[in-house]
C-alpha cells in the first residue's frame, strides 16, 4: 500500500493538533474568561498534551468528503471539550481516583476536588454553548446543527459515554465476560469516537452509503482503540501497583496475546471499510494504524 | 390588589407541578432507560419533591404572552434537569458535602459518589438532548431553538450557574462583602432563574419591551429568592450544626432583619415590573410572593 507509506501521518496529526489548540484557545478567549480560577482549571484540562484524537477524526472525516474546516472546527472542539470534561470527572476520587493524568497532577490535585468537578461541568456546558453560537448558524443550516447537537448529546450522555462509565463502575471488582467488556467499550469510548467521525462526515454532506462506510470504520476503530489502550495500560502497571487489574478490560480477561490479535483483526477490518476512498482516506487510515499499532 | 386575592396560586402551582412531573417522566420513558442504575439515580434526583420553580416560571412567562405549552414544556423540563444536576453535584463531598436533600438521603448517599456524579453529568447532557429533538424542531424555528440553547447554556455554564458555584466555593470560610455575595447570587441562582423566565417569554414571542420587563422581574426575583432561601437556611441551622454559617450568605453578613427588609424591597420592585400586565400576570406575581414571603 504505497499510499500509506508516502503520506506523512505524523505531520498531518501535528498540524491538525495545532489547529485544534488554536481554535480552543480562541473560543475560550472570546468569552470573558471569568471567574478566574475555574477558567484556569478548564484551560489546565484542555491544554495538557492530549492527542486530540476525537476532533482530528472529525476534521479527517469531514475533509474526506470536502467539508470546510470553518464549519467543522466548532464541532471538533466541542467534542474535545466533552472528552476533556469526562477525563477530569473520571480522575476524581468518586470514580477512578487517579492523582496523575499524562504524568502531571490531575485537575483535582491542582485545583481541589470542588473546582475540578465544576470545571468538568463547565466544559460540558461550554461544548453546547459553542455549537449553538450564531456564528455557526451562519455556516450551516440551523436544522442540521440541531441534528448534530442531538447526535453528540446522545453519544455523550446516558445512552453513550456516561452510561458506559456507569456500567464500568458497577463492573469494578466483579468477574465480567468479554461481551460485557465490549458493551462497556462501545458505550464508554466507542460512542464519542463514532460521533466524532459521523459528525465530520455529516457536516461535509457525505452520501448515505458513505455514511454507512465511515460509521463501520468508526465502530471498529473505537473498539480497537480501547483494546489497544487497555493493553498499554496493563503494560504500564505490570510492575504491580494494582491499578492495571482493577478494571474490566479486554486483556485482563482474554490475556495480552489474544487481545493483541483481536486489535490487529479489528484494525484490518476497519481499514477495509475505507479502502474504497483511496488516497483521500490516508488521514483516517493513518490515524487508525497509529492508535492501534502503538500497542502491538 | 384584588387580582391577587382571587387567584388561586396554590392550585396553579399544584397543576403546573403535576404537568412538569408527567412530562419529565414521559421524556425519560421515551429513552430506553438503560443502563438501569444510573437511570434510577437520575429519577431519584428528578422526582424527589422539588418545587419545580424554574420550569413553572418558564410556563408562567410563556403563558403570559400566549405561548403554547407543547412548545414550552421541553425547555421547561430541560431547565429542571439542569437544576437537578446542579443539586446532585452540589451535595457531593467535593462541594457542600450534604448527606440530606429535602430530608431524604442525598443522591450519593443512595447510589454512591461515582453514580451520583455520573447521574448529574447525564442529566445535564440529557437537557441538551431534549431541546435538540426533532419533535421540538417541528414546533419552533430551528434557528430560534439554537438561540434558546445558546442562552440556556450560557446561564448554566461558567458565565452563569457553574461560575457562581466556583466563586462561592472560593469564598468559603473567607470574609466577604455584600457586593461579592450579590455577585455570587446573580451567577449561581440568578442566571438560571432569569433564563427560565426569558426562555418562556421568548418562545411565546414577547415583544422587546415586554422582554425587558420580564427580564427585570426575573433579575429581582432571583436575588430575592436567594436571600429568602438563605434566611430560611439560617433559621434551620440556628440549633448550631455549623452549616448555616459555613457559606457566604446575605443574612450572615448583614443580619436577619436587614436581609428580610432587603427581600421585601426586592419583592415589591419585582412586582412593580409586571404590574402593567394586570391579571394575566397573576401566576408570575403569585410565584414571587410565595417564594419570598415564606421567609419573612
Amino acid at each position: 500500500m504505497s499510499s500509506v507509506s508516502t503520506f506523512d501521518i505524523e505531520n498531518y496529526l501535528k498540524e491538525r493538533r495545532a489547529l485544534i489548540d488554536r481554535s480552543l484557545d480562541r473560543y475560550l478567549k472570546e468569552s470573558k474568561e471569568r471567574p478566574k480560577t475555574i477558567h484556569k482549571a478548564m484551560r489546565y484540562g484542555l491544554f495538557s498534551g492530549g492527542k486530540r484524537l476525537r476532533p482530528i477524526l472529525t476534521l479527517a472525516a469531514g475533509e474526506l468528503f470536502g467539508g470546510r474546516q470553518k464549519a467543522l472546527l466548532p464541532f471538533a472542539c466541542a467534542l474535545e471539550m466533552i472528552h476533556v470534561y469526562s477525563l477530569i470527572h473520571d480522575d476524581l476520587p468518586a470514580l477512578d481516583d487517579d492523582d496523575l493524568r499524562r504524568g502531571e497532577p490531575a485537575n483535582h490535585k491542582m485545583f481541589g476536588e470542588g473546582i475540578a468537578l465544576l470545571a468538568g461541568d463547565a466544559l460540558l456546558t461550554e461544548a453546547f454553548h459553542l455549537m449553538s453560537r450564531p456564528q455557526v448558524a451562519r455556516l450551516l443550516e440551523p436544522g442540521a446543527i440541531l441534528e448534530l447537537i442531538h447526535e453528540i448529546s446522545r453519544a455523550a450522555g446516558v445512552g453513550g459515554m456516561v452510561g458506559g462509565q456507569a456500567v464500568d463502575l458497577e463492573a469494578e471488582g466483579r468477574e465480567v465476560d468479554v461481551a460485557t467488556i465490549e458493551y462497556i467499550h462501545v458505550l464508554k469510548t466507542g460512542a464519542l469516537i463514532l460521533a466524532s467521525v459521523r459528525i465530520g462526515a455529516t457536516i461535509a454532506g457525505a452520501a448515505p452509503k458513505e455514511m454507512r462506510q465511515v460509521t463501520r470504520y468508526a465502530r471498529l476503530l473505537g473498539l480497537a482503540f480501547q483494546i489497544a489502550d487497555d493493553i498499554m495500560d496493563m503494560a504500564d502497571h505490570a510492575g504491580g501497583d494494582g491499578k492495571g487489574g482493577k478494571k474490566a478490560t479486554y486483556p485482563a480477561v482474554v490475556g495480552i496475546a489474544a487481545a493483541k490479535s483481536r486489535a490487529r483483526e479489528l484494525l484490518s477490518q476497519c481499514l477495509k471499510e475505507i479502502e474504497v476512498f483511496g488516497k483521500k482516506a490516508d488521514p483516517l487510515r493513518g490515524i487508525a494504524r497509529i492508535i492501534v499499532e502503538r500497542a502491538l
